[in-house]
């Protein structure tokens, strides 16, 4: 068994995050208190809510310090266990954070049932965080019906093209939006959308509009600013928004001014800002619907992996730049 | 029985409403088709959405032309009727406009019962359209319950400082936000408010900030701009806001960009438009709160009343101004 290594805060970002914010170290393997599980990572999550951890110009609700190890959510497996509920080899999710082993209390790691044929890293994906949040803005946040015409920010993203999926699977018209014509191209040539549109492209207002012929009655916001800005104005009579993120806004600390917000009144619209962890009520029928969906084939999970955590920091840096396609991961066996 | 008198749009607003907006002009009384009912109007309702119908810079949804009589709710007695459901001396609820007799259909009409002992007048506030419009936001889009605190914008207006009372009627800590320190102090003192904080006064948001020392969890958003923005940074987790007017906005075509929208997804908040006549199925469920609320005396209406035809213009643009406390009216007869 080899010593452990962890990824920890260099400097707090003022704007852009860059490599250089991180560093690398290495560190003893944790000795087990009772009640803790030693667990060796298989993959660790990478994902843009980080960025808001990395507080100072938008405060996080559990900021990150410099020195401090990046969190995140892992999946790996039981090395060692002084809780009689989890045995050596016992697959498990947990907040292990960047590092190759974490020692973790055992209330906090959830087990894994490997014999339903999903790779772990699937329980960083579809099955995890990112397709429960997913069905919580389409399902239960954003109500989306048969019929409807649903527009989904950073569409190419982890949560945007489960939640895409979700959307085409209970009969909307989905129509994606993403940085860049390879990744618009795929969203409909792969995933199945509707239509995508560049939101980098000058014409992008011109070409949401065009591809939503009959308006927008339910959008998934995950960008903010001028995307979300030019959405409000294609929302029709009573159409639902549900704000999962604002990544936008994250990286800079300058508040972007909503000049379309009249449409909320104009358009009898419902705004609703949500996080997976205040509806936990929900995840255990978010989790009955995926694993239907994902075992009929209708959610088709998209992954970036990266190999090693020395990678990290650049795979995360990839990932807020929007360079990443679906879930980014890294890869630590 | 003397002709009738009507205001008609005489030329549409930039940004500024004003009397010369609008021409006054005598017209022969209607003659009655088989189901339509003659009505002399003694009140006529003037409210802030009319600001929106005489749109150029923002298009109103039923938008005036030069040339139209101005549209208004009323109340009035039946003169003539040609329909067998109406009878002369009935008190009627319509939409006859700005004029001092009107020829409506007879299924447009409505009748009033006045052996309640409510005034006429009663019908074009508390037992009205505003009386409804603030239950529907307070009731059943905001969700106010006790021991929440909810900041009323407008709150010396008709809807605003109906919402206000409700809102404390149901044992919520109520603050309002109104112009100018006269209504302010009538808003505690005879209204029974919490708290008043007026928007013009330069030290607005920091005592804003100091009469919500717990947050706010419901806010009755009659006004928005930097007033909605203000408050969007006072929200508490799960707050709600129930936008059902943005009067700041319809005077000036130029748009107000939202900085503080982020709030939406930090404190999970849902903020809805609403309109009155998208939510009749619920306006009778209002009625009978209503009535009893204002009969156990938990209402007190607030009116500003105007002597004649001839003043409706300068009413109308004394009420936009906020110059007027509570529903403004126009006395007919």
């Amino acid at each position: 068994m080899t010593d452990n290594l962890q990824v920890y805060v260099r400097a707090l970002p003022r704007e852009s995050v860059s490599a250089e914010h991180f560093g690398i170290r290495e560190a003893a393997l944790p000795r087990l208190s009772e009640g803790e599980v030693l667990v060796q990572h298989h993959y660790l999550s990478l994902d843009p809510y980080m960025r808001k951890r990395l507080a100072d110009a938008v405060a996080g609700r559990f900021p990150l310090q410099v020195g401090d190890m990046m969190m995140g959510r892992t999946v790996g497996r039981v090395v060692e266990s002084r809780d009689p509920a989890f045995q050596p080899g016992d697959a498990v999710l947990g907040w292990g954070g960047w590092q190759r082993y974490a020692a973790e209390p055992a209330q906090r790691l959830e087990k894994v049932d490997p014999s339903d044929g999903h790779p772990l890293s699937a329980y960083l994906g579809a099955l995890g965080r990112p397709g429960i949040t997913a069905w919580l803005g389409v399902v239960s946040v954003a109500q989306v019906q048969a019929g409807d015409t649903m527009v989904v920010s950073s569409a190419a993203g982890a949560v945007g093209s489960l939640a895409g999926q979700m959307a085409r699977h209970l009969g909307a018209r989905v129509v994606g939006i993403a940085g860049g014509a390879a990744k618009c191209q795929a969203l409909v040539a792969q995933l199945g959308f509707d239509a995508a549109v560049d939101y980098r492209a000058p014409d992008f207002e011109q070409r949401l509009l065009e591809t939503t012929p009959d308006g927008v009655d339910a959008a998934f916001e995950n960008v903010g600013a001028a995307v979300l800005d030019a959405t409000l104005n294609r929302m029709n009579e009573n159409g639902r928004i549900a704000v999962c993120g604002l990544i936008s806004q994250y990286h800079s600390g300058a508040a972007y001014g909503y000049r379309n917000f009249a449409r909320v009144l104009d358009r009898a619209l419902r705004v609703t800002g949500f996080r997976i962890d205040a509806n936990v009520p929900l995840h255990e029928k978010a989790m009955v619907d995926l694993r239907t969906w994902l075992a009929a084939g209708a959610l088709r999970p998209w992954e970036t992996v990266v190999p090693g955590l020395e990678q990290a920091p650049a795979a995360f840096v990839a990932m807020l730049e929007g360079r990443g396609m679906g879930k980014t991961l890294v890869q630590l066996t």
